[in-house]
């Protein structure tokens, strides 16, 4: 049976029952822009008095996890540590460890801060930070754009200072090797902000699959790789991905055997969810906030 | 009959002896990277002499028709007239007056000045140089960015200070209303410099189509609007079209029912010419420089 609607304290308390360990994502389900989505501080609280425990999953690479537990705190939502979070900043330096990425190699991210303080959190060399603010003069300017053998991978995450240099080194570090790596934190192409969308990590990697005709692997949810860095350090028994995404946090929570449970206080409404056969969630509610009716 | 090869002076002469007009591909064909190639310049001459009409066809949209008369003189290439340039930016401003794109609406250019400048030249308001620079200092200068009745497209080009406030603002354009018209100049994901590729027009439009979901109409060669505007404004009675690369100025010339003539002078070899069946030139050379020799 699949997209049951909770709507009682008793129905919340007959779900949380059934589980150890809840997967939140946090945009969309904390929190919307920068509200906290009422009563899921109160939420929280009372899902760890009932000895759940609780790690927080994002598909955003430009804060690194000490800053996630900074902004959970800035909304009253206290209690979590840096263990507890995890991002595809983090999943995506977790990936590089797990295949043995030589510490003797750099990493040039197309990115933001975030990307950087993870892969060096896990004792990689990366770079590619020094390029923000790098003038275009012209193309005389690419001469300076040489093959780099130092280089032996290529992370794009989301860039709001993404430029043409940081595509023209980019492309010129995958192309002059095929064996540089081409890895990508998210596959989202839109992120919603103030109501609208903008674009997202999915979009900017693009223009590189374009111009090199390679495809990054694609770290955060829906797919396996975020997944499995989960499953690596904290287990998935008993487990239940809560998201308001569809084809992100649902998707990523079915892909992984997960049970799942889809919030409407974000960007699917009801009506999306009925309108499509494609992904169903195990259950639904109007928003996380309801937990705290639990008895 | 077609890839025929024409090495001696009296097929240079049976050649030029068919067509009344030349479309003249120009990196590749006439110079590489900033260096004539040999002979270009007695060739023209030549071909100038025996009466015959010279049109310059490129992708490249940013420069102006003026800007490329002035590269042709400081080569050493004189007698060209602006009229006699047909550019990618150019000839996406022709399309906009073909379809009567209203003079009061504005048209929001993610590319250089050489876009704005054969816009404004048609009598249309461009706006979007003046994003260039301006810093992203995060997710709250969305809030800044709204939808805006006045724009009625967004044309990309080749950008060199491509940054997010453009393509945030160009996705909110083309998201907000689905009338904004969405072009480009032209679909090359690469361009050649210094003997190596480096992210194209085609490349840098790519996270728009990513996040709006949209594609657009993209002008240049081989596509059949840029075709359009050369035998709208010229005629292609009796006219050869001269390139050196198979998908793009050899296709356009086969596109418009032209004959087509490949020289090796750019990015395509003998060996490539016949690695493949997928498109055949009428006839093929080692470099323009060749028709100097005439009789």
């Amino acid at each position: 049976m699949t997209r049951q609607l909770l709507a009682t304290p008793d129905q919340y308390r007959a779900l949380v029952d059934q589980f150890d360990t809840f997967l939140l994502d946090m945009d969309g389900v904390l929190w919307q822009g920068s509200k906290l989505i009422p009563g899921v501080d109160r939420a929280l609280a009372r899902l760890r008095a009932l000895g759940k425990r609780l790690i927080f999953v994002t598909n955003n690479s430009t804060k690194s996890r000490a800053s996630y537990v900074h902004k959970l705190e800035s909304l009253g939502l206290y209690g979590a540590a840096p263990d507890d979070i995890v991002g595809a900043a983090y999943a995506t330096a977790c990936y590089l460890t797990s295949i043995g990425f030589p510490k003797d190699k750099w990493v040039y991210v197309v990115g933001q801060q975030g990307v950087v303080d993870e892969l060096t959190a896990q004792g990689f060399q990366a770079c590619g930070l020094e390029d923000t603010g790098v003038p275009f003069t012209g193309m005389d300017d690419l001469a300076a754009i040489q093959p780099d053998p130092r280089i032996g991978a290529v992370v794009c995450g989301f860039d709001g200072h993404l430029n043409y240099t940081k595509l023209a080194k980019a492309h010129t570090y995958l192309m002059s090797n095929p064996d540089t790596l081409f890895l990508a934190t998210n596959p989202d192409v839109c992120d919603p902000v103030h109501g609208r969308t903008f674009p997202a990590c999915g979009a900017m990697y693009s223009p590189l699959v374009a111009s090199t005709g390679r495809s990054p692997r694609v770290v955060g949810k829906p797919n396996a790789t975020m997944l499995d860095v989960i499953v690596r350090v904290h287990g998935l028994d008993r487990t239940c991905m809560v998201g308001d995404r569809l084809d992100t946090d649902v998707r990523f929570g079915l892909n992984g055997g997960c049970q799942t449970l889809l919030v409407l206080s974000g960007v699917t409404t009801e009506e999306a969810l009925f309108s499509q056969n494609a992904i169903a969630p195990h259950y639904y509610m109007a928003s996380l906030g309801e937990l705290q009716y639990i008895p």
